[in-house]
C-alpha cells in the first residue's frame, strides 16, 4: 500500500484531502504542526479527523514560531475582522505566517523520507484564500523541485517527491461538496483563525468568512456552528 | 547597516561564517536550532560564539526533529566510528538527518523576514563533508528559488533572497585558516557528533576527523583539544 504524508491542520481544507487521500487507496500519515498558534484547538480536532477519516497515524510536531514571530498567529497582534458577509480584502493579511508553508513542507518532506513515501499533500487554495504566497501554484512547483535534490531517498533514486495538492483550483463549495460525499463531518473541523477557549469561530476573521461562503455557495449548513 | 541571518551549529564552520559575515559589515543575526540533537552541546557553544565574534543577537529556535526521527544524531542509532587517520567514507551516513538543512533554511527564511532581511548564510560544505545531498550546489540554487516565490518580502518585491553558501568550495584547510586571520577562537567550538557530557570531542566520528584533518593541513592545532 502506497503511503502518502498529508499535512492536516484540523480544518476543511485538509480534512477533505485527507479523505480523497484514504479514498484514493494510500495508507495516510497526517502530520500536524504545534508552532505556536493562538488557534490551538485545531490540533484536538486534527486528532479527531484523523481518526474518523481513517489515517494509519497523526504525528504532531512541535516547531516555535512564536519565537520568530511576524504574524497576527502567532504574536500578539490583533486578528483583522469584518462583517461575515464581507469579502476577504486584496493583498497579504497580518495573519501571513513568515514562510509558514516551507517549514511545513520541509518537516512533511523530512516525515515522508522516514516512511519511505515520495507524496506529500498539502490543502494550499489559491481561489478562495487570503492571497498567501506560499499557497500559489509556482511556489509549489519550486519547492517540489527542490525537494527532489534535497533527501538522501530522492538523491538516490528511491524515491520522486510530489506535492500533491488537489484543492488548488477548487472553490471553498466544490471543497465542501467533495468532502461531504466522502463522508467528511465537517462538525469536527475548526477554521477560525481567532476561536474562543471553548473553540467558537469568531465568524469575522477571513477563515471564518472563507467557510460561511463556501457553505452558503454550497447549499449546505455549517454543521460546525450547530455545536454552539 | 544590512542585516543577515547566519545559521550557527556551534561547530567549526559555521564560526567561521559569522567572523566574514561580521568582517564584511553585515549585522548578524545568529540562528541556531534546538532539534532534539545528541550534541546538544553545540547550543552553548553556538551562544559562546556569538556572543565574542559580535552578533547583534543569537536567536534559538526550538524544532523536535526526534519526533520525526530517521538519523543517528536524532535517534538512539550508533554514530558511526574509525581510527581518527580514516578518510571519511562514500555514500550517505546514518548521520544524515532528514530534510535538516531544508528544515534549518526555512526556519531561517521565516527570520530573515521577519527582520526584513535577505541575506542568509549557511556553512554548507562540499569538499571536505559527510555526502549529505542537501550541502550541494544544485540544493542550495534549487532552495533560493523556491525561497523568492515564498515569502511576503520576496513577492511584493521588499527583499531579493540570497543563500549565501561562502564555504561551499573551501577545504577545511582553507575555512581554518579564514578563520584563524578573522581572529575566531575555535577553542570554543565543537564539531564531533557523539561528545561526551563534558563536551569531550570523541575523535573518531565522520565530523572529528574531518575536523583533525582540516587542522593537520593547516599545519595548526586544534585549541578544542586542549581544554580536555
Amino acid at each position: 500500500m502506497r503511503k502518502a504524508v498529508v499535512a492536516l491542520s484540523g480544518g476543511l481544507d485538509s480534512a477533505t484531502i485527507l479523505a480523497m487521500v484514504v479514498h484514493d487507496g494510500y495508507e495516510v500519515h497526517a502530520l500536524s504542526f504545534d508552532y505556536g498558534q493562538r488557534h490551538r484547538v485545531e490540533l484536538e480536532r486534527a486528532e479527531k479527523v484523523s481518526e474518523t477519516l481513517g489515517a494509519i497515524e497523526h504525528k504532531v510536531v512541535k516547531v516555535d514560531l512564536s519565537a520568530i514571530g511576524g504574524s497576527a498567529l502567532t504574536d500578539d497582534i490583533s486578528v483583522p475582522k469584518a462583517a461575515a458577509d464581507e469579502p476577504v480584502g486584496d493583498g497579504i493579511p497580518v495573519t501571513y505566517v513568515p514562510a509558514r508553508n516551507t517549514i511545513f513542507l520541509s518537516l512533511a518532506l523530512a516525515y515522508a523520507e522516514t516512511l519511505g513515501s515520495g507524496d506529500i499533500f498539502i490543502g494550499v487554495n489559491a481561489l478562495d484564500y487570503s492571497g498567501y504566497p506560499d499557497c500559489r501554484p509556482e511556489y509549489i512547483e519550486a519547492f517540489e523541485k527542490m525537494a527532489n535534490l534535497a533527501t538522501k531517498a530522492a538523491v538516490e533514486g528511491k524515491v520522486k517527491l510530489t506535492i500533491h495538492t488537489p484543492l488548488i483550483s477548487m472553490t471553498k463549495k466544490e471543497i465542501i461538496e467533495t468532502g461531504s460525499k466522502l463522508g467528511v463531518d465537517y462538525a469536527l473541523t475548526v477554521s477560525c483563525y481567532d476561536p474562543g477557549a471553548d473553540g467558537k469561530p469568531c465568524g469575522m476573521c477571513d477563515s471564518c468568512r472563507l467557510r460561511a461562503k463556501g457553505f452558503k455557495e454550497a447549499g449546505l449548513p455549517d454543521p460546525a456552528l450547530k455545536t454552539f
